[in-house]
């Protein structure tokens, strides 16, 4: 089959003809790739900065946001068959370890991370996972057309799912960064929850799509937007939702949280310093959110199949990975960039 | 091996000379039984009150409250190993299903209750279940003296646990049944909450084991019980614990629960008649609860192991096992019953 | 003032003219109605089916369903001023007991209830209440418009509010009976949740409004109801709202109800007559429901201002009180009558 | 009456004769001080460090942590009555603010802090407060005994209450510091959990008497805690109690806190600097805490009324207030200080 693969780092993947993979475990999935998002971790992967983290060994197929059709089952497998179409948790986990056993999939022991750990990913024809990691859509639904909520999506309705109960009507939330994963951000917000949304952006184009799917108001990141939701907010928002989290965005984030708020972590890069003072003074929360559980992808794709959230996407096809991955690179992607056989 | 199998109902088990229980799917493991609890359920199965629930093929093994050590494991096996001293959750579950994924084992979709369902329990020699039902145990536990744990004990800790939140000091809880469930529930109570227990129970024995293991006050069943619990309180308890739930004891229950407190219901066999208006104008609830979760037994084996939840066991050879039978039936079982090799 | 006063039951009110309230505490607001909604309750208080609970001394103004205007307030009063546009808690509390300390109002262990304990009602051109039921509203608010809120809105809000932990997407939410609650409900489910809601009545107008402000499905309650309701939800939902719960719908809204589901008990007149086994093998549970905290009405309020929660009324002057209350005796309003000045 | 007073920051306070207090409004109250605890705050005061924060008019009376008697009521007051024995909640609420009404009394719009604010405080024969501040006690209770409970104790109670549901048997609970709140956060702990008990302290006595009270493992703060924290606890505690947070003990809280953990800061002093990607990497939280609810002070008391949690004082009398502070500050206090009439 064709396969994106990493032969080194710092230099482009190449499309290869590679085996395809096969069954190597009693849970084990073989899906048939409909759709493959392309992300910023991917370029971070070919800078290398995931190098000393994950070790893959090299050449390794890179693509960890999956949708398509099951193509092969493990004997054990009993919630899919073959021809079902699928979206992957990023994730697969083991089903046996105390985390597993508490619904929390990103804390198993066990767990690999396909196209990021030292596993193939999804830029391909074909890719092995398990059966944990796939969850059953309508078999119109097309893959290209969802696969971009199996990663930013999930990490995004995980962050907005966690603090439910802190958004009664009568709050107010601060989405901070309404790119990819704000701009899902703030549609989960729209469907769940009666809080006012606040959207913070430097682009006034990401801006503008903010008011129309879901944004109360609108706050330009122009060096004056922390005292600009401070004023909006009477002091700060009940919860801050930050998906930048770098180069500044982290403090203004943090200070944009009112007495008693808390702060949700979802971006990185940057550095937090704050007084213990400040914390206790306050009584505020810092809360840190990673990818979200096979329950919370179940549940967006609840929200996505009745169109309370929709993605904007732009596809390529698997033959072209290596020019879209360098479109991504040179900001000349509008939505998020999918492959597709 | 040697099994205690049910031939027909309204007659004893048998016990019988049958093959050993073999691997049958990936994640099957078979446990060499260090003990097997007798319940009263197996009664109730012996007089066919079960036959049209589960409908079994017999003969059949009975026993759903085992521990013992690993002796074969399928090839998915991960988190067991032979060996291994494991107390066996009673319902193995799929993994698979979306109440799997949200920790909900006893909602399992595909689950199946050895000694219950149509699939061979506990008293016998082997048992068949799967890596799902095992909680590894230190290896020093003697599976006799905490295989009561695995059906008895998980169910009281699944109703305490559930009614955590409620109990903060300040608080009463009564417990209404201090047999078997009962006395490990005042002993979860105690070991987890700040709450005042109250125990109602009719027999003398009962209340004064309870006031040893963790009661504040007990009250004897002995028809003022309801006002007696009206008065200690001042109006009723913000949780009634009801371990009967029959021959009137659950209106008892009921009646004994403050406005705002909710009434668990783990015993059964009785009807409760309640005036919707009764419900609403104080605002109480009624609580549900079946067998615990992995989660729960595995949480219940640390307090055990730390010596905070102990059990009055009476120790009998598995050839015994039609007299130890007889014995329960005829109430000469003091503590409970255990099986063993 | 003029104010409707009950003179005895079993007769029609009477509007006569008496001595306007004055303050008779630190913390008493007087308020000039703007608005009274009449409830059934009203009508059960004339029939004296209430006399007997509040047993108030006649005449007596009825009345429980408030919003106007601060007319004047006692020394101790900081929240509102007068002038001020309000909404009314229908229960006044004290603010010092241990339910008020943990904002459960109505558990208050000292409070009262204008219009239906030994306090005068709304239906008049003053009412005394006191600083703690005072909702400060947008000043460009008509009380009228919202009045209705006070009570028959909380009641709902209250029940989806507690439910909401339930209610992620992919659940199912039935709400029996939408008329002058359950429209509320239902309108509640659809800002806060992603659940899908299924509404069962009787009446097909009133389905065919459920259908516009927020039903995905429609089932009337025609006999076949309870099983069109497990086809649709696959074996029961997994909250069921009882808006009626009267003449055996209590016990269709219980069948209605999932495993592991919550049925929430909102109307009342009927009588539950459940076997401990059914709750304890299907783990369900019934949950209590009365009207709602302080908190509950801010926070609908928020609803309401935004336009999310609407309210069909019909409004008379007071002059028509009684012509009001025979014509909802009778049938004959649509939406819900409101007394204005 | 007598009264320690703050004439001039960095001098010592005078014990002066002042005017008894009286009455200022209809929920007022007068109590006659029967215990008052010396705390570090109140040395934080003399040295100006809260004068910018504050800035209370001086002279005025200092102690913000106080028991004793009620000796004249407001005519609102209906909670106390004169002759009760009450320990006094440090911040009167005013009861009516949106924050009141959801239980959050620290966050009231309009509370005021005796002793701290521009309020006269407890080192005196009397105090005014108000009927919200007023948890009333067994009168056999001696306010000398549980002043302490009123600000070091209800800080403790309220960070572990917030933690009780994370901490279930099985997981382990770090308490850095036990000191004054330290140990009595690790008797809440023990009394409330069956979480494994970790106490780190520089102090092998501090560590002597927590092994005594709770503590299931102790390790000594001298340079290796950190690592030897996560030796015993195989990377991580799932709940960290910071009662120190100053000097590094911050960044050795964090760092002992595991993947998906909470940091929960009481003390304050030091400075976090945390990278965002270290935060969302392993999911973990970090938790600010200040003084407790009313609540919490009501159910702190049930326990210390129950013998469960106990404290280690010495007395003074209050015309050697100015010794005892000396005392305090030369490090000779052994347990909490209290002043008594």
């Amino acid at each position: 089959m064709r396969a994106v693969r990493v032969h080194a780092y710092h230099e482009p993947p190449v499309l290869d003809d590679v085996p395809d993979p096969g069954l190597g475990g009693p849970l084990d999935v073989i899906v048939e790739v409909g759709g493959a998002g392309l992300c910023r971790t991917d370029l971070h992967i070919l800078e290398g900065q995931w190098a000393a983290v994950q070790n893959p060994d090299l050449p390794y197929v890179i693509g960890h946001e999956n949708a398509g059709w099951v193509h092969e089952v493990g004997e054990g497998v009993t919630n899919v068959a073959v021809g079902d179409t699928v979206i992957l948790h990023p994730q697969p986990s083991c089903g046996l370890c105390r985390a597993c056993r508490a619904g929390k999939d990103m804390q198993c022991e066990n767990a690999f991370f396909p196209g990021l750990s030292n596993n193939d990913g999804g830029m391909a024809e074909y890719l092995r996972t398990t059966a944990r990691a796939c969850v059953k859509l309508d078999p119109a639904t097309n893959p290209a057309d969802v696969a971009a909520l199996a990663d930013a999506g999930i990490t995004a309705y995980h962050a907005v799912r966690k603090a439910l109960p802190l958004l009664h009507p009568g709050t107010t939330a601060v989405v901070q960064g309404a790119g990819g994963l704000g701009h899902i951000g703030i549609q989960c917000l729209a469907a769940l929850t009666g809080t006012r949304i606040v959207v913070v952006d430097k682009n006034p184009d990401a801006l503008a799509l903010a008011a129309q799917i879901g944004a109360d108001e609108t706050v330009q990141a122009d060096g004056d937007h922390v005292a600009a939701v401070q004023d909006l907010t009477g002091g700060g928002a009940h919860v801050v939702f930050d998906f930048v989290a770098e180069q500044g965005a982290e403090m203004d984030g943090w200070n944009m949280t009112a007495p008693d708020g808390s702060y949700y972590v979802i971006g990185y890069g940057g550095e937090l310093h704050i007084p213990t003072l400040d914390i206790i003074a306050t009584e505020r929360n810092i809360v840190g959110n990673i990818v979200g559980t096979y329950t919370d992808l179940s549940e967006l794709m609840v929200l996505a199949q009745a169109g309370k959230v929709t993605l904007h996407t732009q596809q390529y096809p698997l033959d072209d990975a290596v020019r879209a991955l360098h479109e991504l690179d040179a900001g000349h992607v509008r939505g998020r960039a999918i492959l597709v056989p």
